[in-house]
């Protein structure tokens, strides 16, 4: 598994999942459905271009649902599709793992940066 | 936490643990402690610099241990601090979830691929 991990094509989708913008997409799609907007307002600072970006390749991958409604003004709803909720749910608990954990990394750095010469 | 994820420290943390070789160092480390040119070999492809990089990185975070013992020739080993045994079994979960879910991402992308204009 160690080599194949570092040069196949299961890496590509974890780093998609893992992507800065990828991660939150996710989280914010576990709670509920959003639309394009409502994303770009919660995620904060995401250009509409990364954003539109972010969430081709997470429907590419399988991973988001995209429902475009036929009317006028026309309604895009991102939701995930039960693989995307599988990976939404393991790249949650890693994200929560680190802001629980960050003060004790943090003190690990300066401990390590105290120390070297 | 959405906003926060995106620019704040934790994200260098998730940033540090998913990289290509951060992932597969903890991994490693999971199943046992590792001498510098066993973790390489098994790894696979990382160059001498990038992986001592990493495990400096992994260190510095508190996440990985580095004991050298004064013998000649000198031994150096790497294990898992706790800290880092909580991010390497949520990070393996992930890395085996790509793994088991390959197929049906792929297949989803030729879909996906099929229906673009």
């Amino acid at each position: 598994m160690a080599e194949s991990a570092a040069t196949c094509p299961e890496r590509l989708v974890m780093e998609h999942i893992t992507s800065r913008w990828g991660t939150l997409v996710l989280i914010a799609l576990l709670d509920r459905p959003h639309r394009f907007g409502e994303l770009r307002r919660e995620i904060g600072r995401v250009s509409e271009k990364m954003l539109a970006q972010t969430l081709r390749t997470l429907e590419r991958d399988g991973l988001v649902h995209r429902d475009a409604r036929p009317v006028i003004p026309p309604r895009v709803d991102y939701s995930l599709t039960g693989l995307g909720r599988e990976a939404a749910e393991r790249v949650r608990d890693l994200a929560h793992w680190t802001e629980r954990r960050l003060a004790a990394v943090e003190r690990a750095r300066e401990a390590y940066d105290a120390a070297s010469p």
